[in-house]
C-alpha cells in the first residue's frame, strides 16, 4: 500500500500509524523503499486526512474502529475480511469489488475491499450471474502464491520448506467462499448449488491462479463474447483469446480471463497478482473511483514479467 | 534410470545404447555420476541381458521394437506411452502399475510402464473402481514439475519465463486420460461418467500434487479405511491420515495419498515424484516383481526434503 | 524497454521495428502488457522520431548503423555493447553511465548504453577512483539472474537445470571488464592492478548482487562519508548503512550500496537489477538526461519485494 | 542423519532421544519418513549402543555430554561446532575430515564433525596445504542453500523474503574460518596469509558453492595433477576437467572440485551438499570409518539433479 501510495500523483501521505514500530523510518522496515522516502512511522492519528487506509488483521479492523473515533467526512477503506459481508458491514459498507460495484464505490464513504482469492473466483463468474447462468455446481482450484499468508513466520512459509513444494489447504471450506456467495446472490439471487474451491499454496510470492469450470450451455464464442462485453469497460480486467500465465500480471492490478469450452464443461481461467488486484492495488482503484480520480491513476504498474 | 540401477545390488547394466551420445562418457551427459561411473554410451545392442529399458519417446519404441529384433526371453520394459493402451500393446503387454496388476506384471515379459499423471491420478482411485463406488463424474486439477516435459528446450521450460510462474494446458484433454480409463474399465467395467482434468505446470522440478475429487457416500472414515485396505500391502503407497504436501515423496519411489469428507464430496490429495513413481522408479519397481526380487531393491531413496 | 515506455508520461512509441515479429501485435511477444497496449511490430523505420533506441544482439547496432541511414538529428541510445569502448565508438558516442558521465550525457546525440555487471562493479568502485584510492587488486564476485542471458533457449536456462542450481562461468575473463577499466581510468588514469572478477549464475531471474572488497587505507566511516557524498545527488543511487538484499532493486531502477571495512579491506556490496538499472531503466535515465526531462520521470517503479 | 541411517546396511538405530518430541512418531515429525519406519522419539538415553550421534545446537553438545555420562566405549561423533577446534577437543576429539584425517578417525573413539563451509573450502585448499603452496592470501566467495540455517524460522528464511532473493551475512567474520585455520596448520604450519571469506545466502535450499583464488606459480596442469593425486583414494571427493554445478552433488555425499588457471591466480570451484557432505552424509562416512565398515557404505544416494 505504501508503495503504491508514494508514487499516486494525487496522494499525499499524511501519516502512517504503527504501535510496533512507531519512531522507525518507514524504508527501515520496507527496505525496498530505501531513497524513495523519508516517512517516518507513528503511533499518533491525525484527523486532517481525506482517507483512510486500515491494513490491519481479521478482527482488529474492527476494534480499531470501535476505539478510535474517526472524523465524519473521513473516507475508510478497510483491507481485512471485518466488513465485506452484508451482516457485518450493512448498509454502511460497499463490497469494494469495482466490477461489480462501480457505481456504489463512486459514491461509497467506507469500502471493505475484497479477499485475494475473492477477486479472482468473482471476476471468472461475475458474467455468467449477472446473466442468470450459473446452472449448476462450479468446480474451482486456484493456487496462492506465499504473500498469501502475509509476513509472520510459520513452517509453511519457511524457504525450506516451501521451495519446490506444493500442498492443499482448507479445502472446501475457505472463509472467502462467503464473500463469493454474497457476490453471486446480488447478481443471481437464487442460485443454490456447490461451490467447490481447492485452495492450493504454491512455491511462488505473488499471484493467484484460479481454474474453474461449470456445465454451460454457452458456446465458445457466446461465453467470450459475454466476457469481453461485460469488460469492456474495465480498467484492469481483461479477457484473452490466448491462453495465459500467471506472471502476465504479477506486479500489476489487472485481472486477466481465459476462457474456453470443453464438452459441456466452461472452462476459465483467472490470473491476478494477491498483492495488487488482490489486496492493496484494488484498494487504490476504490480510492481512486471514490474520489473521482482517474480509475487507473498510480497503477500503471510495470510487470516483473521477463 | 541410470542413476537407479547403478546402485541396485542385483543389477550390472551391460550397455546403455544411444546414436547421440555413442563414444561419450555416461557422465559427461549427466554430470552427477561423475565419480559414479565409468559407463561408456553405445551405439551396439547386445543379445547379453535379461532386461531391456526402452527410455526413448512417444512413437520411437514401437518404431525400435520393429527394427531392432530383441531375443526371445529378454524381457522388456518400455516406458513410452506405445503399449500403455490395450487396443496398442494387445495380449503381449502388461500395463506397469503394481498396485493394479502385481500378478500379472510377476508373470509378464512385456511391461507398458504407466504414464506419470496416470499413476497420481489412479493411485487415488484405484479402491473406489475396485468397489464399484465411482458413480459420477470425477474431478481432477494435478500440478507437475518441469522435468515431465523432458529435456527439450522450449519457451515453457526457460527459467525467466517459468520460476515463480503457473500456466494451465491441455485442459480436459491429457493424453493420460486413456490409460487411466482402461485402467478403471478394469476394476468397474460399466463406468462412463466424465474425467474432468485439468493438468497444470508448476515452478518447480520434481513431482506431482493431483487434487481429486467426487461424490460419495462413504463416511471419511469408511473411505480411509478402504484406502488402507486396498494398500496394505504395498510397498510405495501409503495413506497418510494427516496433511500432505509434496515434498514428502520428491527424490522417491513413494505415492502418498490423503483423503478427507467434505459434505457429500469425497476429496483424495496425491503426490508423487514424476520421475520416479511416475517413471523410472516404477520401472525398476516392475523389473524387481518380473524377476521375483524384493520390491523395494535398489528403491529405498532417500528424500530430498529438508 | 516497451514497459517502461509506455507509461513515460513524456513519451509517445512512434514504432517498435522488428522484421520476425512484423505485423504482430507487441502483446502477442510480450504479453505482460496484453490490455495495456495495441502497438503493432513493423518491419518500417520512420524518420518522425526523436530518439531511437537499438534493442539488437551485440555485433548487429554496428551493422545496424551501417545499414540504415538514421537522418541527423535523431539521437540514439543503443543498448549493445557495440560502441561502449572508447576505441568502438570514439568522439562520438558517450558512455552512459550517469553517474560517471552525467554532463556529457545531457549534452549527447549518441549514448552506449552500460552493460549489466558493469553498472553494478562500477557504482561500487567509482567513489574510490574519483579519489586516486584504488591502490591494488580488486577483487569481485558477482550473481546475475537468468534474464542477463536473454530469451534464447539454451541448457543454462533450462529451469529443470537452473532451478535450485549454481554455478560459475567465464572467470576472470567477462567482457565487461573493459568497460569496467576504461571508465576507471577516466577517473584515475594509472591504475594497473588486476580486477579480478568471477561471475555466477544465481538461480532466480533478475539481479544482480556484487560483492566487492579490496585493500584501503580508509576507516569504515571516512568510506561511508566519501560514498555518500559521491552519490548525493543522484536519483537511483544510494548507499545504505545496513545491509542490503538483492530485492530492495529488482523491478526498480536503484542501485544500492553497502559499506563495510573489515581489517584492512573496504568491502562493497552492490544491487541492481539487470534489466533495469543494468539496462533499459538505465536507457531511459539517459534521454531523461539527454532531452532535460526529470531524471527520474518514468522510473518511479514499484519494487517487486513483498 | 535418520533418513541415512534407516537405510544403512549396517546400522540399527537403538533409540532417537528428543526433549521435546518424546512420544511422537519421527515421522510425524519428519514427514517424508511416513511410510518408511516406526520409530518413536524417547526421552530415555540407552547404553545398549555402539555410537552416539549428537545433533544438538552449537554449545549443548558440550553440556549433554557434562550431564549426561556416556558409558566408555560408545563412540561418540557429534555434529555441533563443540570440539571442532583443538582448543575445545583437545586430544580426545578428531576432527572428522576424512580426506584430511583419515587415519585417526579410524582410531578415534570420539570425532568431532566438520562445519558445511568448512567442508566445502576444505577441500579446496587441502592439496595445496600439504605441499606447502599456500603462499598468499586466500579469496574465499560461497554461498549456501536456505538449510544451513537450519529449521528455525527467521525472517530471512521466510520465503516470501528469500525466494528469488541473495546476500551476504558475516563478511570476514564466518566462525569456520577457525576450523578452516587450524586445519591449514596441521598441513602448512607456518601459513599466516589472511583468508578472506564472504558468506552469501542463496535462494536455493541445499549446497554450498565455494568460488576460491589465490596466487600461484603451478600451471593449470600442474595443479590438476596436483588434486588429482590428493584424492585418488578418497570415495567422494572427486575432481572434474570440465566446468561443474551444484546439482551435480545435492542430496550426496560428493565434493566436486574444478581447477582453473587464470593469469597468476589458481582457481578452484567447490560444490557440496551442506546437509551430507557438510553435515550428516560425513557423519556416516566418519562412522564407517570408525567401524572398519566399507567408506561408501549406505552413501551411495541419489542425486536430484534432473
Amino acid at each position: 500500500m505504501i508503495r503504491l501510495l508514494i508514487n499516486h500523483p494525487s496522494v499525499e501521505i499524511t501519516f502512517i500509524h504503527s504501535q510496533s514500530n512507531a519512531g522507525n523510518l518507514v524504508s527501515d522496515v520496507h527496505t525496498d523503499l530505501f531513497g524513495d522516502t523519508d516517512l517516518v512511522f507513528t503511533d499518533q492519528l491525525s484527523d486532517d486526512i481525506d482517507v483512510l487506509f486500515l491494513c490491519v488483521g481479521h478482527g482488529t479492523a474492527k476494534d480499531f474502529l470501535s476505539n478510535n473515533m474517526i472524523k465524519s467526512g473521513i473516507k475508510i477503506i478497510d483491507l481485512s475480511q471485518d466488513f465485506r459481508l452484508y451482516k457485518n458491514g450493512g448498509d454502511d459498507w460497499v463490497y469494494g469489488l469495482p466490477e461489480l460495484n462501480r457505481n456504489r464505490i463512486q459514491r461509497a464513504n467506507y469500502v471493505a475491499n475484497p479477499g485475494c482469492f475473492a477477486t479472482s473466483i468473482q471476476l471468472a463468474l461475475l458474467p455468467l450471474a449477472a446473466k442468470g447462468l450459473l446452472k449448476n455446481e462450479v468446480h474451482i482450484n486456484a493456487t496462492t502464491g506465499s504473500t498469501g499468508a502475509g509476513q509472520s513466520l510459520s513452517a509453511t512459509s519457511h524457504f525450506s520448506w516451501r521451495n519446490n513444494n506444493m500442498s492443499v489447504y482448507k479445502a472446501f471450506d475457505h472463509q472467502h467462499l462467503n464473500e463469493i456467495k454474497e457476490s453471486i446472490a446480488q447478481l443471481q439471487p437464487g442460485f443454490s448449488h456447490p461451490i467447490n474451491f481447492i485452495p492450493q499454496r504454491g512455491d511462488f510470492t505473488r499471484g493467484i491462479m484460479a481454474a474453474i469450470y461449470l456445465e454451460s450451455d454457452l458456446t465458445e464464442e457466446e461465453a467470450r463474447s459475454m466476457y469481453n462485453n461485460y469488460y469492456a469497460e474495465c480498467a484492469f480486467t481483461h479477457v484473452s483469446a490466448k491462453n495465459i500465465d500467471l506472471k502476465q500480471v504479477v506486479n500489476t492490478n489487472k485481472c486477466l480471463l481465459h476462457v474456453e469450452k470443453h464438452g459441456n464443461k466452461l472452462f476459465i481461467v483467472s490470473m491476478i497478482d494477491n498483492l495488487l488486484k488482490g489486496a492493496s492495488g484494488q484498494a487504490v482503484q476504490n480510492m481512486n473511483l471514490m474520489f473521482g480520480l482517474p480509475e487507473s491513476e498510480g497503477l500503471r504498474l510495470k510487470a516483473s514479467a521477463f
